[in-house]
């Protein structure tokens, strides 16, 4: 029989939420079958950096990576964030592993190129290794995934969360049936983001521009749906994205090819 | 056969000196067999406490630990010094796994009693789990191990690495010929510490008072050798202290029961 695995993103905003987090992983515990969480940390890492002397820069909506600051998110995201999930999850009887990209090598990337705009320290992903997260998830243990990849030679690289999760989807797709979960604050995508019971049940690739022209999906959102239609559309059976209060797989928004 | 596994541990001022971790690393992916690496990085820890405002204060040679200092050495020990640990081995082809006492709750322990000396979350070891380490080891992944141990609960706590190794050397002593060796800057135990050519061979626990009581092992070197002695009475097969620069086996000074 064919495995069914669920890779779950969360993000800064529930992470760095004890009581949003809190429930989050109760809900997370409960879903059947082998599972992945992939997790975020920005608020974090600004926050601690800030701290630390250090100013963060956002060029469209994406972290500015120098050396000091790949030191701040390799902290925070690969220690403080992981591993207070990972005891969280621990303490709810959840055999839980901590890792990033560089551990086992399980998530290969380059860095983007300094043109047009110079990220730093920022990977895009070559590949995710799916046969050594299956080994691990066959060993009743689940992977709790900080944002770094890692470059093969020495350098950890910060990479967007969201992507972290649709590469992992999208490489165990080859292997097995893979739903694909972003939760966050909203029950869904919305019509009206005022209104909680205008989630938009469906999105087809065919609605996707005409969501963005009309301002529906706009923002972080676009590069989420971006990610989702691209998993949808490499083999992940279905993307949710849903509350993480709930984390209802039958009530937030499915993406499909 | 029964397997021969290596329980290295490597101190902070090994880990925080680029060339000198760099050196300590290339030879420790030569070392045969299955083996596992236990840092510390307390000097780190120090500075980026510092940086964030906060005063480390020692007492008796150990870290008081409240939570926001526990925060400092869950981002530090568990983040910064075990990835860049784990993608030096990486690049080194090992297959390098970061853990600290939370992940797959291998490291439980307790919080010490608040008297005689309140140490704040510092955790004395009640269990390893060999088994699960063994699996790990068997899959071909080498464990690199922070010096954070685990309440069982939601708590990290801060333990010594060299106890951390000791602990893990002594529960896999139960399924496995054991080797604990500890590196650091000097060849072994120095009848005169300027005089390198002084390494005491071998060290009894018959030998241990006297050479207390002339001077020869004091300050930090007492509790080592102590775990050390503690390691072998309960069937770690032998203990080595060598140099992190040689890492030769028979060369540092060999710790008997």
């Amino acid at each position: 029989m064919k495995n069914n695995v669920t890779v779950i993103k969360v993000g800064g905003a529930v992470v760095e939420d004890a009581a949003a987090l809190d429930g989050l992983l109760s809900r997370f515990v409960r879903v059947e079958g082998p599972k992945i969480l992939v997790h975020g940390g920005g608020r974090t890492a600004t926050a601690i950096a800030s701290r630390l002397g250090l100013k963060t820069q956002m060029i469209a909506g994406r972290r500015v990576t120098d050396s000091d600051m790949l030191e701040v998110v390799t902290m925070v995201y690969g220690g403080l964030v992981n591993k207070r999930i990972v005891a969280a999850l621990e303490a709810r009887g959840e055999c839980a592993l901590g890792i990033t990209g560089a551990d086992c090598g399980v998530i290969i990337a380059h860095r983007r190129p300094a043109t047009p705009v110079d990220y730093g320290f920022v990977g895009d992903i070559d590949r995710v290794d799916a046969e050594r997260l299956m080994t691990i998830l066959d060993a009743g243990i689940t992977p709790v995934i900080a944002p770094l990849s890692f470059d093969g030679h020495t350098t950890l690289l910060n990479t967007n969360a969201d992507t972290i999760a649709a590469s992992t989807a999208r490489a165990l797709a080859a292997l097995c049936d893979v739903t694909l979960v972003y939760c966050f604050e909203k029950a869904g995508v919305l019509t009206n983001p005022d209104d909680e019971s205008t989630v938009i049940p469906e999105i087809h690739r065919a609605d996707f521009r005409g969501l963005v022209d009309a301002g529906t999906i706009s923002g972080g959102m676009i590069p989420k749906i971006e990610n989702a239609l691209g998993a949808v559309e490499a083999g992940v059976k279905r993307v949710v994205i849903t509350s993480a209060s709930s984390l209802a797989l039958d009530s937030g928004t499915t993406i499909l090819p």
